[in-house]
């Protein structure tokens, strides 16, 4: 007996992931997958990007979990076309359930489409989603020993944001730790420290941000 | 043709489960198994909480991560036997692995074994390693909605520990929020707020404990 599943789950993923990219080229859309640990500010920072782009860029959202819609009101609020997609007992976002969402969304006028991935530091990271960029997050309470025991995570971000900054002074927190496991897994993506609440180092994201847009 | 593999699989897991959990029984161990995402407190909590049980209720951890012995070398320092498990890609630590783990501990006067889970709060839910106890924490930072969002996580807890309370103040924090989604998800396991690094509401979390570990 051939075992054929995997290999042609995993085909098929990529063959979809690919059909997204060249939907999203056709429409002149830069897909930007968001990754990170569950509450490391994915939602906030998107609500305060997405004001800050308008009104030149305009923006629309997919957004992953398991259960609610609770990002998705969140995102419609902040003046986004928003797709809330259940996955249930998903870990991830696969490339198929994209494609689903963005038969949802009218694409016209649109400049880019963050897709916030599921919470989780592992299984998101295996899959292509049809994405141009992606962006890692990874919050100050999480601790500064995350990079070196989720490798697969940092490893191909095109940038890292180091979120939740504001909190570092009560935190024993030591970003240097972030930097020297950086050294060794990525050294292409810029890591920019920010907190979406308080505005810190939110102009060098949009910067970086505007500057990738641009260059498409 | 018949596709036999995942049931294999899963087959396969429970039956070494159950196995782990024979081999706790006649070792006279509570397996406990402890979930959350990564960074919520895990090491830092059995970091205080085995030399609090000590020297009555010995205890030794397995602790899980894709990459580094960080979080082995800080539980060792507080006193316990630890082993390792490098999961290199994979999102959950398997009965199997556990199974290993436990080749490399020795059992004789152990009362207590903890196994500290991959950080994740989707996949490690859905494997059963053999435990007698399910721990799961979440910790303030991560947000007051995750409850509903990952429901899976917490609906099989044991307990549930809330964690890095010492920051809801600096937080824009409502502790209802999860007991409100915790009473659709789970009204069994009580919920227990603490901060494991000022010592607040350990003793709640060790009594819930000594007692759990009493009744065996």
């Amino acid at each position: 007996m051939k075992i054929r599943v995997v290999k042609n789950v995993l085909a098929s993923s990529e063959q979809a992931a690919r059909a997204n990219r060249c939907r999203m080229d056709d429409a002149g859309v830069v897909m930007i997958n968001v990754l990170s640990a569950p509450g490391s500010g994915k939602t906030c920072l998107l609500e305060k990007t997405i004001p800050a782009l308008a009104p030149d860029i305009r923006c629309a959202v997919l957004v992953g979990d398991l259960q609610t819609t609770r990002d998705a009101e969140r995102l419609h609020a902040a003046g986004a076309p928003v797709t809330q997609i259940n996955t249930g007992k998903g870990c991830h976002l696969s490339p198929a359930e994209v494609a689903a969402g963005l038969d949802s969304l009218d694409l016209a006028g649109l400049r880019c489409l963050f897709v916030e991935n599921v919470g989780n530091m592992v299984c998101p990271a295996a899959f292509d989603l049809g994405e141009h960029l992606r962006v890692v997050l990874l919050s100050t309470p999480e601790g500064d020993d995350k990079v070196a025991k989720y490798p697969t995570l940092f490893q191909p971000a095109d940038v890292i944001l180091l979120t939740k900054v504001d909190l570092m002074d009560v935190l024993d927190y030591n970003p240097a730790q972030v930097r020297a496991d950086l050294a060794h897994i990525n050294t292409r993506a810029p890591l920019i420290e920010l907190s979406a609440r308080t505005g810190a180092g939110m102009d060098r994201w949009l910067a970086w941000l505007r500057e990738r847009l641009g260059r498409r």
